[in-house]
This record gives structure tokens, sequence and C-alpha cells, in this order.
């Protein structure tokens, strides 16, 4: 896997994402190009809204996870190219959707588009771009690959009404919790990576594979977001520490530290979470409440079984670059600090 | 949680059934009586092939977690003991019809019903089994009881339909194979812990709670069985070992070796599972390639996840007897050897 275990802290033996970022690289320049062309309009605020999200500096990992996928098949046209940037458009439109719902003010460390432009139009970019995403799809020509994305759509808007439900309850059980994130964050990481084998045309061993790998990094993916929110297992709180704490989101090392908190611990989830209570000082007992549980630290013992199974997925094919890319990438996810 | 980390290998510091065998002792009594009560007939074939199986010596885990799961929150009346004995019935249903789809010779060490009586006996007296089930749940009055109970019907249904469309297949993946054993096995357990909260009249939090409970325990519990029908961690073969792997089921150890192996070794798995050619010697030989790739380690490693799950879904609630017996089930059951 050429994973070395940083003994010493120097950065470069710990996974890095930096392998698949190389192997990538050529096809993710066009994916990059094909967004720009197709944000384009008639009617100038799309192009604005759209790039103030492309311009803020995402990883762009699902796209690349799709380029991944089909290159681990060695497919060389260019289907894996469109379906890559129809799957950013998916992602990007969630973002929008997203924002508006939960009524956030930033993302990713900007203002959030709705704070500029308003709601409505922050919805009616986010369906344009969905719009957009299936014309490209269907100039692939892929049936299944269109089956696949579809039906990925229609289940993170499922998860989304989901969440809309469960919102705020500090009572969410850690299945129902995960349930959420394999609707919200899994799908789309599952049919980013599902579609390189079925472009490839490889068969239901492949797309099932990877579909799995990429399922369950998605979880894994997730998870340790959770983690980093509350400053991972570093001593000292980052800056970008507490957004889901003020945003009063139900994550897992909240579930975790709720059932297995005092009275007193849970009325505090609940003033502050439920209540709206969730100041900076608020922050600082959550984050010591979830120490004392170890929750922090289950979350990314939760992350590691997930990791484990995309790490298995993929064991059924032979050994290369490409693989141990997408292995190295399940490392990274867990093992990431900010 | 009172558990003691066996340190001297004396067996009375090991997590035990016992607890939970003591405090349920007084209802199981009368769920044992229920259960001879209710398989009389007139048609004399009915209790002799039910009592063949009723008196081989099952745990009667399931029930027992019903009867637990309504005393963890104080219930006193009867109807927990109708629902209990259903449990079993709709278990014993299960394993009838089980033993003629998979054509097994045996179950638990004795000789299977269907080659005594014959399929299409041991298929008519599962459905009267599964029928007086349901009788006696529409008995107890709770409709959300019934709702649950015959939603887990349907779901098993499903699991052992979709196990015949994977049936022997080696290529099956961890989330299939994990698919089916949540329909197949985890269902019930998760069924059987959700209606002691309803009949106690609880609300939904202690509902999903318990759910989650059984749901995972369900899970941990297949996955050590898995394990154990391969020796489990001990370096000798027991007596017991191997059902599987003569049955040709496609368990996780096989699903991580397959995945994990040479091609030498799928060839192996392939001409062994779905070829039929599975001796005492290719036995030895698959134990070696488990082995060889940490298969049945990491089989126990996912079962302790999905046992930490079930662990936390019940931190919610105050400790007590009951709720230090239903953790230390999670424990006996992922540390239990033969």
């Amino acid at each position: 896997m050429g994973i070395v275990i940083p003994m010493d802290g120097k950065p470069s033996d710990a996974p890095s994402i930096e392998p698949l970022l190389r192997l990538t690289a050529d096809g993710m320049g066009r994916v990059n190009q094909l967004i720009l062309s197709r944000v384009g309009s008639d009617v100038a605020l799309i192009p604005e809204i759209a790039r103030h999200l492309i311009d803020s500096g995402g990883k762009r990992l699902r796209p690349m996870l799709t380029l991944a996928t089909a290159g681990l098949f060695g497919y060389d046209g260019e289907g894996d190219v469109k379906l890559a940037a129809s799957v950013e458009f998916m992602h990007t439109a969630t973002l929008l959707h997203d924002d508006v719902v939960d009524g956030s003010e930033l993302r990713r460390g900007r203002l959030a588009a709705r704070m500029l432009w308003g709601n409505e139009a922050s919805v009616l970019v986010g369906d344009f771009l969905l719009g957009q995403a299936f014309r490209m799809m269907v100039e692939v020509g892929s049936l299944q690959s269109l089956d696949v994305l579809s039906t990925a759509a229609a289940v993170i808007a499922e998860g989304e009404v989901m969440q809309l439900s469960a919102a705020k309850n500090t009572e969410t059980t850690e299945d129902e919790y995960l349930a959420v994130i394999r609707a919200k964050t899994a799908a789309l990481f599952a049919a980013a990576c599902e579609v390189g084998p079925i472009i490839a045309g490889r068969g239901k061993v492949e797309q099932a594979a990877c579909r799995s790998y990429g399922a369950n990094l998605g979880i894994a993916f997730q998870l340790v977001d959770d983690a980093l929110d509350y400053g991972g297992t570093s001593a000292k709180l980052g800056k970008k520490v507490g957004d889901d704490f003020r945003e009063g989101k139900i994550t897992l090392p909240v579930v975790l530290s709720f059932r297995r908190g005092t009275e007193a611990e849970r009325d505090f989830w609940k003033r502050t979470l439920q209540g709206g209570e969730a100041t900076d000082e608020a922050l600082e007992e959550a984050v010591a409440i979830m120490r004392r549980h170890r929750a922090i630290e289950d979350t990314i013992e939760r992350a590691r079984h997930y990791g484990a199974m995309a790490r298995d997925a993929l064991a059924l094919f032979p050994e290369g670059p490409m693989k141990s890319a997408l292995l190295e990438v399940v490392e990274f996810c867990i093992q990431r600090t900010h």
C-alpha cells in the first residue's frame, strides 16, 4: 500500500491524497474546464453564484474518485470526465440547497451564497446545476450510469428530509444518524465510485466492489469530519472548530456523549443544541463532556471500521498505483487533522 | 457493567449470559409452558415435529431479550410472556424453513426435522408455528407489537430470498453479506427487543434504543458465529467446526479471505464452496488461508464494532441489574468460544 505510519511527525510520511491528485491530474484539468464551460448562462446570476462555490477551493474528491475508479480498469475514453463533472455539480447543488435548509451563514470559511444572493437564487441555481449534471450524463449515453446517479440524487434528497425530521433531536440513535449520513454523504461517494467501472465496461463484481469502497469511505469521511469539528483528538481547539455545534447539528460525537452522559449533561445538550444556547463558552464545555466520555475517540474508532470495509472492498483487484492511491485516501481520511 | 476481563482463564470471570438467565428465569418458565401448550394439535405430527426442535436445547436468547427489555422498564403484566413465545415460534419456524431451503441434514447436532419427517411436513409445521405466533400476538392486543413483529417476519423472508439469489457466490461483497444478516438474523433480534418497551408503554426513544441494541447485538452474534464455525481464534479445530464450509455457505470469513486472497486461493474458494468440493482436507486448507489473511480475527473485530454500537444504544438508561445483564450479553456474544 505504500503507507508509512509517521514516526517522527514528518508530514511526507503520513498517508496522503497526493498520489490520487497526481494520477487524476490530467482528467481533473478537463473536469475543471468542463465545469467552467457548463456554468455559463445568459442569466448572469447563474455563473456568478455557481463560480462563487466552484472557486471556493473544495478538494473535489468526488469527481476524482470517478476518474480513479474508471482509471482502475484502464478506461481511456472521455465519458469519465463528463460523469465526474456531473458528480461535482450534484455535490455543489446539494451544498447550495443545504445552506438554505440549515440557514448557514458560512461555507468553507466564506459567506454562503444565500447570504450574498438570497435563498431563492441559491435554490434555483442548485436546480440549474442539477439539470446541467443530468444533461452531461445523457451526453455520455450510459443508461446504467444515469440510473446510478439519478438514484443517488433521489436518495440524497431523501436524506435531507430525514435529517429535517430528525433535526436537533439529541435523542437521535447512532443507527438513525448513520441512516442520514448514508443518504446525505455516502450515497454520492458510492455513486461516484460505481460509475467508474460502469463506464469502463466492467461487470457487477467490479461495480459492487467500487460502490462498497465509495459508500464506506463516505461514511468514514463524514465521521472524521464530525470528530474534527470538535477538535479531533488534539488537545487544543483549532480555528474552524465548533461549526456543527453552533448550528445545533446532531453528529455522532453528540449522539455518543448524550447517550453516555449524566442527566445534567443531557440537559446541557438539549439546552445548547435544541435550545439555541450554543455559545463559545458552551463549546468548551461541550468538548470537555465529549472528552470525558471518549466520544471523539470512539467516533474515529467507528470511522476506522468503515475504512477497513472500504479497503477490503478493493482487496479484490490486482495491486497497482491507482489501487494504492485509493487505499491511501482511506488512511488519509481517517488520519487527517487540520 | 460488572464485567471482569479474564486474566487467569477462570471461567467465572468471563462475561456470561448467566445474569440474564437469572433475571428472566421466572418469565422464561412461563414462556416454556406457553410454548408447550401452543404446539398442541389434533394433528399428531405437529406437536411431534415442533417438540423435536423445541426440545433440542437452543439457548432461547430471543424470547429472553423480549422479557429483559420489558423488564428494563419495570413491566409487570403478562403480555411480554406471550410476545416472547411468539418470537421463539417465529425463530423456530425460520429454522424449519431454513433447513429445507439449505437441504441441511443436521440442526444443533441432531437430525434436522426434514430428515425425519420430510420437507413438506417441515414447511407446513413452520407455517403452523408462524400462525400460532400471530394468534398469541393478537391475544396480547398491542397493534404496535404486531406491526413490529409482522414487519420482521416479512423482512426475514426477504432475507432468505436475498440469500437464495446470493447463494454460493464467493464474490459477494461485505455490504451484501451484511444486508443478508441484517434481514435474516438482526431483524428478529431487533423486533424481540423493540416489543419490550412497547408493551411496557414506553415511547419512541426507548423503542429506538432497544431496537438498535437488538439489531447490533444480532449482527455481532451472527459474525461471531461465522468466526466460530471456522474455529474462532483458537489454534485447533473443535468438533462442531466446518458446518458452514461443508454447506457451501458464504460468510464473512470467506468474503474477506476471497477478496484478500491470491488468484489460486480464489480458485480454491470457488472449487470448494461453489463447486461442492468441500471435503475435510479442504476445510483445513480453508482455515489455513483464513489465518493467513487474518479473516477470522477481522470478522471478530467487525463484530466488536457492532457490539460497541449495541452497548451505546443502552447507555441512555439508568444503571441497574437488567441493563448490566443486557450489556454483559454483548460481551458474552463477542468473547464466547465453545
